[in-house]
This record gives C-alpha cells, sequence and structure tokens, in this order.
C-alpha cells in the first residue's frame, strides 16, 4: 500500500518524538513492502515564529492533499505566560481538529502487564484497566462564541451542542463497544448542564439502536474519581470535549506515564494520530522523551488503513521494548535509554 | 455566643449526617456555654416531592433569617435519569448559592496522618497533602444564559465572568495563602477559553498586591494529572465554578474518602456549611453513612464565628474518632460502627 503522510512535528519534544514513529514507518515499509512518503508541515510556536500565525494555510493544503496526519505537539511556556497575546500555538491544533473535521477524539487506556508496577495507583484497581475515551473533538466550549467585555472586564465563552454533533459520535461509540466489553459510559453534568441533558436525551435514544450495548451515565465529578478509584469498572466513555480533555490526561495518571497515551483524531474525511502528551519543553533536545505514545499513535493510524497486522506488530515491538526494560527515563529512573535508542529498537523489532 | 443555624437536611444520607452535626452541635453548647437554636427547612427532592419545587420560598427565608446554613446533601438518581424532567433537586442548590450570594467555595483537603494508609494513592505523595481549593460558586457556565433549540435538537450553555467575580474570590485565596504556604495556584484553560484568558489577567494583577505570595498557573488537565501524582506541591488552588467542582471530588480521593471532606460556601452577607459528598441514595437508612465530612463542615461554622477553640475541640474528637478506629466501613473495611455510634464518640468528646 502506497500512503502520503502529513508530519506535523510541532513544539518542544514534537520533532523527536514523531522522529522515531518515522523510522518506525520505515521499517514497517520494508517488512511489509509498503510504500509511505512523508510531507513536513508547520504547526505551534514554530509555526508563529517562523510565519506568524500558528497554523499556515500550507499546512493546512498538506493535511489536506495528504492520506493521513501525524502529529507531533505543541506549546511553548512563553504564550501561556502572556494571557494579553493575539496568537498562541493552541489555535494552530484547534483550527486543524476544525478544518478537518475532526469530530471524534479516540483515546484508548490500557495498563500494560509490563508496566502495571509503574502506575502509581494500586495494581488491584488498574492491572484489568482497559477503557477507550471517546472525546468529542470540534464543538463545545472549545469552538462556541467567544466574546470579551469592551473594557475589557468580562468575558464569554459559549458551549452549544447540536444533535447530530452528539449522534455521531455517539453512534462511534456504541459501535466499538459492541467489539468490546459492550458497555458505553457517557460523563456529563446535566444536574447542572443544559447541553448536558441534550447529551442524554441524543445518547438514551440512540443506545436503542444497541440493544446488547449497556448505558450508564455518570456525572464528570463522580467520573474524575472513579477513573482512580476504580477505572477498570469502564469500558467505553463518551463525553463532550472539556470534560474528555480533563479525563482522557487523568487516564494517563492510571497508564503510569503520560508518555504512554496514543489518539486518533477521526472525521469523515480525514484522520490525524497524535499523542495526548503536550510539548514538554523541559525535555526538549535533552533525548529523554517518550516516543511510545507517539509510535503507538503511528500504530493507530495503520490500524486505520486495515493495515491490522502492521500495526499489531508496531504494538508488539513496543511491549517487547517493556518487558526488555528499553524504556525511556519516565517509566524506569534508572534507566539509561533515551529516545533515540527506544525508538532504533522498536523499529529493529518490527517484524 | 447564641446562633440561629438553619439546618437543610435534604435527600439520601443528608438527614442522618446532619443529624450528628447537631449532636456534636449541643455538645459544644454544653461544654463552652453557648446556645444554639436550629430552624429547619425543606430542600431538595424531599422538597420537590412535598412543594413540587426544590427550594421553597420558605426555606430561602430560613436561610436569610437565620446566621448561617448547615446543609446536608441533595440529589435522587430517578431525576438524574430523567433528562426531560422539568425540575430537579440540584436546582434548589444552585438556586441557594445564587439567593445567598455564596461567591467562594472553600475546600480544604487535608491528608489525616492517621488515615494516611486508606489513601489509594502513594504514601509519599499524599502525606503531606494540605491544600485548599477556592472554588467560584456563583458564576460561570452554571449561571450562564441556557438554551434549547426550537426543535429540541440543540442547546447551549455560557460561561460569563467579570473582573468583579474573579477579584472578590482571588483576594480571598490570597490572603488565605499569606496565613499559608504562600503560594497560589490558578487553575484554568487558558489555551482555550476567553473566560480563562480574563481569569489569568486579574489573577495577575491581584498578585501583585501580594508580593509575599507566589502566583503558578495550571491548565485543567494537567492539574487533574498533578492532583493524583503530586498533590503536596500544593497550597491554595484558585479555579472557576466547573473546574473547581471536578479537582475538589478528586481531593477526595487523596484524603481516602469523600465521606471525610467539608467545605465552606461564603459571601458577603450569608454563609453556608456543606461537605463535598453526595446524597448516596444507596447508604440512605442503613446507618453507615460516614457523619465525619458533616461534622467538619460545622467545624467550619464555628470557626467563621471565630469560634476557634470551639472549632478545634471538634477536630480533636474528630482526629481522636480516627486514632482510636472509630470510623464508619468507608474508612475501614471492616469496621462495625455506625453512623450514630460515630457521631455519639465525637460528640462526646468535644472537650
Ligand atoms: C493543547 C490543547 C488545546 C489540547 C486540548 O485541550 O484539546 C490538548 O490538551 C489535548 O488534549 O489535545
Ligand atoms: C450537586 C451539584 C449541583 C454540585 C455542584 O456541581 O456544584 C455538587 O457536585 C457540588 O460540588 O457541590
Amino acid at each position: 500500500m502506497h500512503l502520503n503522510i502529513a508530519v506535523l512535528e510541532g513544539d518542544g519534544i514534537g520533532p523527536e518524538v514523531v522522529a522515531q514513529s518515522i523510522k518506525c514507518l520505515r521499517s514497517v515499509e520494508e517488512t511489509f513492502g509498503h510504500s509511505f512518503t512523508f510531507k513536513k508541515g508547520l504547526i505551534g510556536a514554530t509555526a508563529i515564529k517562523k510565519t506568524g500565525t500558528p497554523l499556515p494555510d500550507e499546512t493546512l493544503e498538506i493535511c489536506k492533499n495528504t492520506d493521513a496526519t501525524l502529529f507531533g505537539a505543541l506549546g511553548l511556556p512563553e504564550f501561556d505566560d502572556n494571557p494579553k497575546a493575539k496568537v498562541w500555538p493552541e489555535q494552530g491544533l484547534l483550527k486543524l481538529r476544525k478544518e478537518l473535521g475532526l469530530f471524534a477524539n479516540i483515546r484508548p487506556v490500557k495498563v500494560f502487564p509490563s508496566l502495571v508496577k509503574q502506575s502509581p495507583l494500586p495494581k488491584k484497581s488498574v492491572k484489568d484497566t482497559d477503557l477507550v475515551i471517546f472525546r468529542e473533538l470540534s464543538g463545545g466550549i472549545y469552538y462556541g462564541d467567544k466574546a470579551v467585555g469592551n473594557d475589557q472586564s468580562s468575558a464569554t465563552d459559549t458551549c452549544t451542542y447540536t444533535e447530530a454533533e452528539i449522534s455521531r459520535i455517539a453512534h462511534l461509540a456504541f459501535k466499538s463497544a459492541r467489539s468490546r466489553k459492550k458497555k458505553v459510559t457517557l460523563v456529563d453534568k446535566a444536574n447542572v448542564l443544559e447541553t448536558s441533558r441534550l447529551w442524554r436525551r441524543v445518547v438514551h435514544s440512540i443506545s436503542e439502536s444497541y440493544p446488547d450495548v449497556t448505558l450508564d451515565c455518570l456525572f464528570i465529578d463522580n467520573a474524575a474519581v472513579q477513573m482512580i478509584l476504580n477505572p477498570s469498572q469502564f469500558d467505553v466513555i463518551l463525553t463532550d470535549n472539556m470534560f474528555g480533555d480533563i479525563l482522557s490526561d487523568q487516564g494517563s495518571v492510571i497508564a503510569g506515564s503520560i508518555g504512554l497515551l496514543p489518539s486518533a483524531s477521526v472525521g469523515l474525511e480525514y484522520a490525524m494520530f497524535e499523542p495526548i502528551h503536550g510539548s514538554y519543553p523541559d525535555a526538549k533536545g535533552k533525548n529523554i522523551a517518550n516516543p511510545v505514545a507517539s509510535i503507538l499513535s503511528m500504530a493507530m493510524l495503520l490500524q486505520h488503513f486495515k493495515m491490522d497486522e502492521e500495526s499489531d506488530a508496531v504494538v508488539a515491538a513496543v511491549l517487547k521494548s517493556f518487558s526488555k526494560k528499553i524504556v525511556t527515563p519516565d517509566i524506569m529512573g534508572s534507566s539509561k535509554y533515551g529516545t533515540n535508542y527506544v525508538g532504533d529498537f522498536i523499529a529493529d523489532n518490527i517484524m
């Protein structure tokens, strides 16, 4: 198979981790006889510095004219600490998700048996964790109207959801549950928010078409507790953009490191694959960043194109790196292996 | 001192736990020579069933005409599971907070030394936890305009904050930090939300009046991770209504049980004291609910009226119950002590 892949490295550790995924893709090419071509585009702080905008048109064109996008990470503290800034890196990612119509962000949280003891949570509650979060990605308070009062003394964000927006991601979640443990948990704040009440109505009614799947509803405050106390109770979690952002980062605690969790962002036309971690600028250039989240995101890309065998081979190589303890220091403090070495090991073991 | 106290027991375990606080207040009366009178009011599902509304005017009047309100808990699943309901219990609490002008919800999270091993989190990361969350309580998305589309196929919630709303709670947070570890952490999502960017601007500028206090800013997704991985890094957390709801429930995981955490909701005129736990309907009438969160909320009430010695005596009695292992089963699975017995023990030991 031939694939054209857009590569948006972004900021901080983005380029370093994406480089390992590309290395692994080269290995997949060789082993399975595929051909991948890569086209790089600027995004985030790096793009702002070079072009003045966090998502240059050219980058968007590259993403639209390739088969899928591999995304690194973005953000720099100099922008976070400047509330008066007019442009900032995250706007690039938000615009990209919107323009590509990526309405579902799929975040699996799995505790790898050989890493169970890395989790700071009690072994018994994490060891059977195997959940996937379906986070709505192109609506809600992230994209609603925003306003600042004339005298800068007030500000407004708006959260709107339509039945159509809820419905399309709900169907994905229920379909996924069908091939899993047959349980969907809707996380919302229906005792306070009108949008949550719409989510409940729509999701309840969709659930009728999936009689083999159980539907549970949980308030976000309780869900945030349950994710820590008893994550193995979950199968598929379905939630909105903002709650999904919070819950899935929390999920990284279960897995033992935020450097492990991949995600796929999909829409009707396009798909993008991005680790859930940020740009971790303090680690940039130190060869300590964990490449696994990026590599597993790349494995989700392969799966997206029905290259199941290839995807499984990548995951197997990652598992081998765990069992051989070829891991970065976030996983094992005493480890002497760096980003590159771990990337090489995984690439070499794709077979 | 004489105090008139409004007592809103609410639903589920509300009446049982509040009864223990009243028992303890009787003991404070005796030991310290005060006099407390109590006036009960209906709220929540109980009020809906008796009067059709979750906050009868009479209840509001009682709260306005007493010195402080002691609140139990509210909510019933039969309302949660009915997204078409026109009234539901939580509306009563939200309206009450608004009508009483309770703009700051103060939620201390402390790990009691004798309970460190109850926490599911690693001992070393929780043992020094002593933080307090200042959650804005009368604004944000909880109270903004809400709308449902004509054909019921869309819904909107609005989140608005004004400089004045942010400013009044920020000052409380900085003042509190002054008498503590001198650090304020603002939790927001300033890389996405306009309201968060207003919070950053206002809080940054207020922080200049408190040069002895350090200000940190954290995105909510990262904060949710840090609360679990390293809660002892926090001193005062300042955040908006929605993020505060999520973060403070998460805080209960650190402490080992949600049945332990109290809160004070304060405004310019009124104050209300409420455990952070919910109504836990499954436990109702079983004499297993932990009364400690309610009793510690009552201790915050005493402190509010400068009865520091009295408040300390209540806390000391609670600590004694921990060290004597006179605790409910949520704390120690094998415990045979019930709500009443624990309440009696604490009341008897206020001296
Ligand atoms: C960078 C930021 C805008 C983004 C989000 O909030 O969606 C990130 O936290 C994520 O989860 O991908
Ligand atoms: C009952 C509910 C409306 C309430 C809230 O979200 O504020 C509760 O969760 C709390 O934290 O006091």
